[in-house]
């Protein structure tokens, strides 16, 4: 398995080729798991992980790495502030998104899950059940490649009731998938999940679903990360154990 | 166990013989699990397991089969798009839907989980508590020989209430029946199942129950197919290894 | 441990002994795991397993054999359609309810689980809490010697409240036991149950419960069946493997 | 471990020692298991165990014992028809309890769970939330020495609300001890139980818990017997094996 | 660790120095647990266990020889008779009340839990939320130097709302902090519990938590006690084994 | 891993350096199982563990050698009394927080859970479900250094709906960053822990998490920490395993 370059200068990279199917995941070895080396484009691929497995590094390195190629991206944020998060993606792994920002290449966004719940809950009341959101109510500031929604589990738990939630992830989904973006969605799980999300519908809703495993051996943690479902492709199937250094994801090489 | 030859090109196919009580599922080695060799026409099959195992490829693998051979197949999709599930087969495994959609043979239909479950709880309220449903009201263009529903996981979480999708299952799975198909409907559940359907209904109102496996061996994903139940004749009672290539399901060969 | 011969030929019959108190079972050697070697009339004896363990073949096999030696047996489905029943019935194991319908010795009878439910909770609406049903309500054209109703399951999930299904349950054994019937009653639970039922009220108010255990092991399943409870008198306390064929129910030989 | 004679014929038992404050329990050697040998008349007893464990019996023989020597006994069935329990006792352990209810020595009493459970919840309406029930209430027909009701589970099943039911179950343990009888009321649990009622209330009101286990050991019941908790005296801390045979209860002799 | 010797006769036991700020337990070897050889006057301690674990008898052992020493002491019952538990605590273990009773240094005293718990929601009604409870309303007739609850569970079932309960408990253990008393808090949980109350609420609001364990090892129970938490000072963390004699508890002797 | 001096007289310590990013814990060698040495001013950390483990006196040791530094902090009490803590930490470790209380240097602030739920619910209600609230509404005196909540847990169980709490720790979390804080704030779950909050809706609202552990082995607690996560900056990823001593919290070195 072969090492991609992580990572390089802005002025390295070349604008990716517009209108492919398909995109590099480009963290770490990642694709190499991937018959296609690359996801499609549309798809809404969950991201599933306990506390402090990395599921915000996995989805800033891709993010990272696809604006540098000349990619738009975004980053929504319903946790953490956006200058804590390109603060502490500066520090620990080199990732400077304000250059990236400036010239328009990326988008880091906050919204407020509470306030996006009683939104969503006022529209399916005043349009008797029926909902239809659009890229501008999910404050995307324009059209990306690439995005990361961070996490559905904070918004799960802003909403008062399931079916509302249920319906909001349907059409954020929709959404998502209709910009012909390539899109990973957050949800934080316990340490060793065996199911992926709050509600149990993101998973076969979405067109693919990646694990984060986080177990405890001899008192030490290991992390390792599965591809449990993708409809685009075939990709391997098995646990690939990773660490998380100063340049973000990496994967023990394992012959395909 | 002899391997059933898979997805010849369309003229080499020979129609059904009409009328014939049991159609053979076509799915690799699948038919040679039974005694009859086939499953019976007019059964609703449950298909469970979790996320990624293939649940729709097995359907769509049968599908295709039995379109090839003259049948006319109906896939009524409540996930995703149709465009995208005919890109996925034939891409990964070839079988291309779109000279059958146009000779009549088949037929891949979306319909919105969520009105369907509104509509269905406006008939129950407005009949009192009485539903009954047609083939028009589930999307079906024609009669079919062959169904995929996917999936009742969608259908159920679109239900504000247990009861009335309770109600809901049981009239669609008299009506298929009704209709003389051999029908599959999935469920998605854990990946090492137990129960085998949300609400526990699904699976004693149908006549078969087929559990997908997934389970995870020294890091390795491990696939399996049991046939739990079927009303209409002896089975192997065992766990079959399988794998997915880009011909589709492969059952790892076993004596009878 | 010695076979009870099956299924003789109609004419092969005799007719029980009027007014005896006991019924033999008549499936395989099932009759030898008791003390009596039969079961109590007025008995209703729940028959508790997992989808695809047989439950409705062992009370089949039961009320074939009973009918053939001259009773009267009813089989109350709330699932199947009596059509399909008799079709596999008559397939799998050559056990034809058609002239023992004809002869008025066998009645295969659907009742509409969701109908049931909305009757019973309208009359005790009406009558305050009270229920009181009778042969008729139940869908009986005659007094049987024998019964399977087939599922309480069923049965359970169309009631809109715990409560009135318990209550309906009570006096549906009440009005089975009055009959002076053997009766076996079906619950579909676990693969490997630990309770017997939906609510937890079947397994103390029925005469008798049965459990049937489906294995896996080394990814076969292995059936056993195990007598659990018996008011009526002294059973063998063990796991009995068996297996279906085309005779129906086959019990391992064991020593008593 | 000395055995206990059980019953003898009625000629051959000695009336017990009136105002005696102990009352040993006469079932096979279980009263060696006691440091007094006995247990307190006042004591109310919770009897737990899985369906098919033998509480009834348990309770049935001490009933028995106790009424060939003398005292009077009380059997409430909120389940299986006195005349049922009666002629299975006969039957199955030659215990006839027909001369014994004819000389006034025992009742085998029934009650409709529904109606009390009704009735109760009436009176705490009526009375606002204040509940008193007397010996009448609960079809005694005479002040018992010895009782068994069989089963609180029954009772708390028909109840529509857990408090009502708790204040219920508060109350009738304070009549039963305030009538200086000695009572034992079962409860149905898993065959294996963790804990020992239906709502957790009835093992901490109680004056003492036994249990039933009921362990599958190479595809065997193995059933034993424990002491959890008697606050008149010690008693064995250990499981005690146990079989039915046709003299009731067996203990396996164990060096106290 | 030594013997710290028992139950004295009351002549023999000397008068508590006032205004110590600790008081020993006095129970067995349990004070040589403790850093301190004590436990903190105004501290709160629960005591969690199965049934049959010896909650009660710890406590009574604890209060008695406290009172023999000049202490007055207060037993407040939720469920047994104050006339039942004398009688047992003197035929068990010969530790006789009523002369401790009579020359006012100890007090046990019955509460119905029932009526407490709508005491305490008219008052929190009546003030909108807010409860004040004062020494009279808990049935202390005097202001005690050491205090048993038992038991808290009974009190929990007793409540319409677990909000009520929790203000309650919290009120509860500020009037016996404020009273500068040391007390036991008797909570009942499963044998060998993972939670160490009903709502989870005592265990963090409460100064210690002392765990009684019964564990089922070759069919034999073992008991062991835990001091699981302790705010006043440090503690032997490990369990520790102890039998219940004639003489109350007897814990085997470990070195510190 | 070397051993940080802790818990020097007052004079001996030198103010901290203003405006600095990190602050280091303080607490035996944890900081050095950081690659910072510390953590970041205006994090949030969750602090979970089991009764017992030592959650305050971890947040106190920190506060304590924070002070003595020339810091301003604060421990926010939802449950013991201030008087006590201070006593206790005094007694068991000889941190006395009177001379910092009186230099201005520390604050130890108790609130009433249950009145704090039922302001934030008017709040709440009174702005239609928008909440603000300020530094005078947590009862801070001061701008704090560092802060301890001890406990959510306690705030938790005082609210009437999740999701008004969830909306209280969000707006608690926000003000608690917003100070440029470190903000210590504690939940305490079962002893083996898989979930680190009442709601789960702390741990990713967190911008940290640190686990403690009381695990049993052969019949002795063993103490360990986790850093389950930290956004700040990388961390040793195993269990570490502690003890309390007089001096606090000890570390068991490990090479880095």
């Amino acid at each position: 398995m072969a090492e991609i370059p992580q990572a390089q200068p802005v002025s390295a990279a070349k604008p990716v080729q517009a209108k492919s199917d398909f995109l590099p995941v480009r963290v770490s070895g990642f694709d190499s798991l991937l018959e296609d080396g690359a996801l499609e484009r549309g798809a809404v691929i969950l991201l599933s992980g306990g506390a402090g497995t990395g599921k915000t590094t996995f989805c800033m390195q891709s993010l990272y790495n696809g604006a540098l190629r000349g990619e738009r991206v975004i980053y929504l944020s319903f946790e953490e502030e956006p200058s804590q998060i390109k603060k502490h993606m500066k520090k620990n792994f080199k990732w400077d998104f304000e250059p990236l920002e400036k010239t328009g290449r990326a988008a880091i966004v906050k919204l407020d899950a509470t306030k996006v719940a009683r939104q969503v809950e006022q529209l399916i009341d005043k349009n008797k059940g029926v909902l239809e959101i659009g890229m501008m109510d999910i404050g995307f500031p324009f059209k990306p490649d690439r995005v990361c929604v961070d996490s559905l589990s904070a918004v799960a738990i802003a909403f008062q009731g399931q079916e509302t939630y249920r319906l909001y992830v349907q059409k954020l989904f929709e959404l998502l998938a209709s910009m012909n973006t390539l899109s990973f969605v957050i949800s934080e799980t316990e340490q060793v999940p065996k199911v992926y999300s709050r509600t149990g519908v993101e998973e076969f809703l979405a067109d693919g679903v990646i694990v984060m495993y986080n177990t405890m051996v001899n008192n030490k943690r290991q992390n390792g990360l599965e591809i449990l479902k993708l409809r685009s492709g075939k990709h391997q199937k098995a646990m690939v154990p990773y660490t998380i250094t100063d340049k973000g994801f990496q994967f023990l090489a394992r012959a395909k």
